[in-house]
């Protein structure tokens, strides 16, 4: 029963990319992408990433190369996530987001062979190239500096080059016949594509996914999305999130059509929408608040657009407001380290007849696994024990399955932090429900313990954002001597200006405010008005930031004539275990969760 | 780069089993299987599995160890699906169409520890176990007969023991906190089911799966089917087809609801779908048959069904009528070596603006190729050089992938001969149409060469159908003194009876119904009727024997006065090539063909 040998017919390695030529055989002339004027088949989108294989053969790129391309969603990324892996080579998209200091450091430590640059962002590439030749000048050779490669768009003003190629140039001189070398790959688990985590304290982590599990997630997450055949998808998430979420080779797969724009702006969404009948789209929540601050006064939609949302849930109103107008939401939870979303908000018939607000509460949970995930679960990292499904007992969320990343690049102790007793640590803590969903409290590094009770700052900030007047709420951990911690809210209002008396009459109001939907011990001590939060390059709250700001307004210790506090009856009946944050949570920061990114 | 290290965390082995701990924890209460009466919620399914896994490591069943069951779609045949591979066991579902010698050479040839009877099937099962006996009582020690575990049922007559233990009762003393043996699977090429080919003529073949082709391939049906979550699954296939084309494990996958019913039938079939809803179903298309034949006018369908049919498609006619019901029909391709369906019809939108019967022809193609496949092609076998998509030039189908068996148990001859330069060859002669559809003209053996043209069969026998008296129609060679072959075709009639002088100008008639939609060489130049068409035990019609029959009609060879026939117009224009078999076509019956299957 057992002699069976593992031979070309019966194990053929996994990978997305076999969905191009599927894709380029069975949708040959349906339209593979749309970028303003430009429409390519997937015929031409096919004989397109050969001919860029085949170049970078030429190139001497080959396998474990890394290929960094710095570009908006245009076509020339969709197609490097073909082109550059049918070369052997690994994908590498740099968030554009990110300073020419973040950029050298990520080419420096990617060692990146060729570095693709669209031109808008030739300035910062250019910055970024001259800090790595400053840097690798006193120590290594030229050679081990990247080729650049411009990128040049319809509209892109002639003259700016980094260097003598050219996209099209290098594509036009590829031969369309090419064998591609990916057809050799013996290994599904190969790398594919690396992926940076965002890195606010210290130098980004570089996530390396396999053929295999880059395979397995797209297929779990266009089938668990319910992406049907033939989607319109409109690339308002970034490609280099994750690559997409997997829907660069999802979108294939579906034979589906990319609708690429250049600027996630209100204005090219909602022509992209209502010109392409847009069928699916991704995005963190903010896209929300584009599309509704933007002209959405002219978005007429005629038919029903799939909408997943990564991370934080939209609030119930703008929830009702962007369905009323025929988005269908979908939440999602993931990390960089899952291969986009690991977790999935599957919608229940039966929730169909709850009122509109518990709907939204179920909606807003991150949900279940998707089924490349061989588990899930949520534990005490001290013992490694299963949390009962309650609801309430917290814990960290942890993953095991082939859609896991094979490791952080060049570094073993983070991979080997990051992966405890066979789980993925994701960082962030969670319950399960009754029901089996999951649904995250907080980053573990953001709880607040005060008085040995677990305060979720993610709970207080979605309480802060209801209040009508406020625009963003970060909350954070504020030294408080009896009680060890207590929450402090850093926001910014609606409001024009505000003097210091209205501020204190308007704190007080926020508080009450807060009181009537928090436990007394949940809700913030201080409320700090900011013209606006500090954030990283990707957008992400720098929460450390307010952490040293917080320490300012903590109040004095107590002298000894001062009457301890009370423990109000909420923390007296709550029954939360302290959360021990275990030594891999020390670092955090250092993995982009999608939880909390922006676009 | 390629530093990375597999381990549990990343690296876990890919298997439909995980899929039922996930619906026991996120669709823990929602309905599971029902039977009659019988409701079962996934968090009980699962906990019967567990039962019966333990269980059956009690009775010393491990690794490897084939457990054989005869049964029909009822609960207990659905948990073994699970049951059986978490104990590290094989599952062994066999066809319960099958004579008491076919069931002994399977239970032999698998060397079956345990095996399963329904009591509606014990007697086949006794004499089955008589004839092992026998023969093995002559070789080997009792020790490697199987164990027979009766399963009672509801309304099962009481007193018909083939032994003393009994599947409700072997449950009840299983632990359901066992660990199951699969979790500590170190290796997805294990086997997990072993399905026999239905074998007309010699030796059925065992086909072993791999977890991960179950997996793979249970993923990419539900994926292009396009299975909602929720599905109600109505059982008309049996799940003795390739483990019900994978289904069994994919409504698990989409916490579906499974409705078991003992006899595929018009009554128990409508029923079910308007009672329970059902959303899903499959099968060959004889299903409609037994629906409009059936009490049909009580079928009103308030929701719409979906419907997977293997095989040959249905004609126009019943097609437009099934679909006026509410059926929304799918065709698929597949066979047992293929892990069930390899290619699905999948429609595309444009078709909608098509007449109908337009429309009917591009459903009846059997289409693109599921993504667990890595690659499908149509090759000349000789040079393994592909065909033209010219949907003119034939060749044979080939595929490989991960879903492909790992191959046919204790055959190492059949299964090299199977696999061919990295390919597995169907068997199965068809055309790429220009839009890179697959469509299939004819197993390999079925090829009438007539004139050093091919006709295809089926394509005969699709005309026949269509003639209003024509209930059956099996078109075979018939030798011919100038052109090598003509078809010959055996019916069967609506007709109550038909003197030898009404035959005669009915067969007029006919050949001159075929002349209207055939090129001549193709026309049938012999129509034999019969009463009954010769079937095997599935009611696959016997070709072998039909060939036979066929020599008795041939004409004689030519006097040197006749003038041999003048090549057709139609034989003229065609340009289409000899098709010369392959060795391993010699025994294309012993591969079970979903497109010839019949329930």
């Amino acid at each position: 029963m057992d002699t069976f040998q593992k031979c070309h017919t019966n194990y053929t390695p996994l990978t997305p990319l076999t969905f191009l030529p599927r894709a380029a055989s069975v949708y040959r002339d349906r339209i593979s992408v749309i970028y303003g004027h430009i429409h390519f088949t997937w015929g031409q989108t096919y004989e397109r990433c050969l001919r860029l294989a085949c170049s970078l053969r030429t190139l001497n790129i080959g396998k474990n190369d890394v290929v960094s391309v710095l570009a908006p969603n245009i076509p020339a990324l969709y197609e490097m996530h073909f082109g550059v892996p049918m070369a052997g080579a690994v994908l590498n998209a740099i968030n554009t987001r990110l300073d020419a200091n973040n950029i050298a450091t990520i080419l420096k430590h990617s060692e990146a062979k060729v570095f693709f640059v669209d031109y808008q962002y030739a300035p910062v590439a250019s910055e970024a190239m001259r800090l790595l030749c400053d840097s690798r000048g006193r120590k290594v050779s030229q050679s081990s500096i990247p080729l650049v490669i411009v990128i040049d768009d319809v509209d892109s003003p002639k003259g700016i080059r980094l260097g003598e190629l050219e996209y099209e140039n290098l594509l036009s001189n590829g031969n369309p016949n090419y064998v591609p070398f990916s057809d050799q790959i013996l290994d599904e688990w190969d790398p594919i594509t690396l992926n940076y985590t965002s890195g606010t304290t210290s130098a980004p982590k570089g996530v390396v996914y396999s053929h295999r599990g880059s395979y397995l997630s797209t297929k779990s997450l266009i089938l668990q999305w319910e992406m049907k055949s033939e989607p319109v998808y409109l690339w308002s998430l970034p490609m280099f999130h994750c690559n997409g979420w997997t829907f660069t080779w999802g979108v294939a797969a579906r034979g589906g059509t990319n609708v690429c724009i250049r600027n996630a702006c209100a204005e090219e969404m909602c022509h992209a929408i209502t010109e392409h009948k847009v069928t699916h789209m991704c995005g963190a929540p903010i896209i929300f608040s584009i599309l509704l601050e933007g002209n959405s006064n002219s978005l007429i939609l005629n038919h029903p657009v799939e909408v997943l949302i990564g991370g934080a849930p939209p609030p119930p109103s703008i929830l009702e407001k962007i369905e009323k107008l025929g988005f269908h939401v979908t939440h999602a939870y993931g990390l960089t380290e899952a291969t986009g979303p690991a977790l999935i908000c599957e919608w229940q018939t039966k929730w169909n007849l709850l009122p509109i607000n518990e709907q939204s509460k179920l909606k807003a949970r991150q949900g279940i696994s998707v089924l490349s995930l061989a588990e899930i679960d949520v534990k005490d990292l001290e013992t490694m024990v299963s949390v009962p499904r309650d609801g309430k007992s917290v814990g960290e969320i942890v993953i095991r399955g082939s859609s896991i990343m094979k490791g952080y690049l060049k570094d073993e102790e983070a991979t080997r932090k990051a992966f405890k007793n066979g789980w993925f640590l994701t960082g962030d803590i969670g319950v399960i429900h009754p029901d089996g969903y999951f649904e995250i409290k907080d980053r573990s590094k953001d709880v607040i313990i005060s008085g040995g009770e677990n305060i979720s700052s993610i709970e207080v900030e979605a309480v802060l954002y209801r209040h009508p007047n406020i625009l963003e709420a970060a909350v954070v951990a504020m030294a408080h001597p009896f009680f060890g911690e207590t929450p402090c809210a850093f926001i910014t209002t609606r409001l024009k200006s505000v003097t210091k008396k209205e501020e204190t009459k308007k704190e007080r109001e926020i508080i009450e405010f807060c009181r009537k939907s928090l436990p007394h011990f949940m809700v913030p001590k201080k409320i700090v008005f900011l013209k606006e939060l500090p954030k990283n390059a990707t957008g992400k709250i720098q929460k450390f930031e307010l952490r040293a700001l917080a320490k300012t307004y903590s109040p004095p210790p107590p002298t000894s004539s001062s009457t301890p506090p009370v423990k109000s009856i909420d923390q007296q009946t709550t029954t939360r275990r302290r959360y021990v944050p275990n030594d891999h949570h020390q670092h955090p920061k250092l993995k982009q969760v999608l939880a909390i990114s922006r676009l």
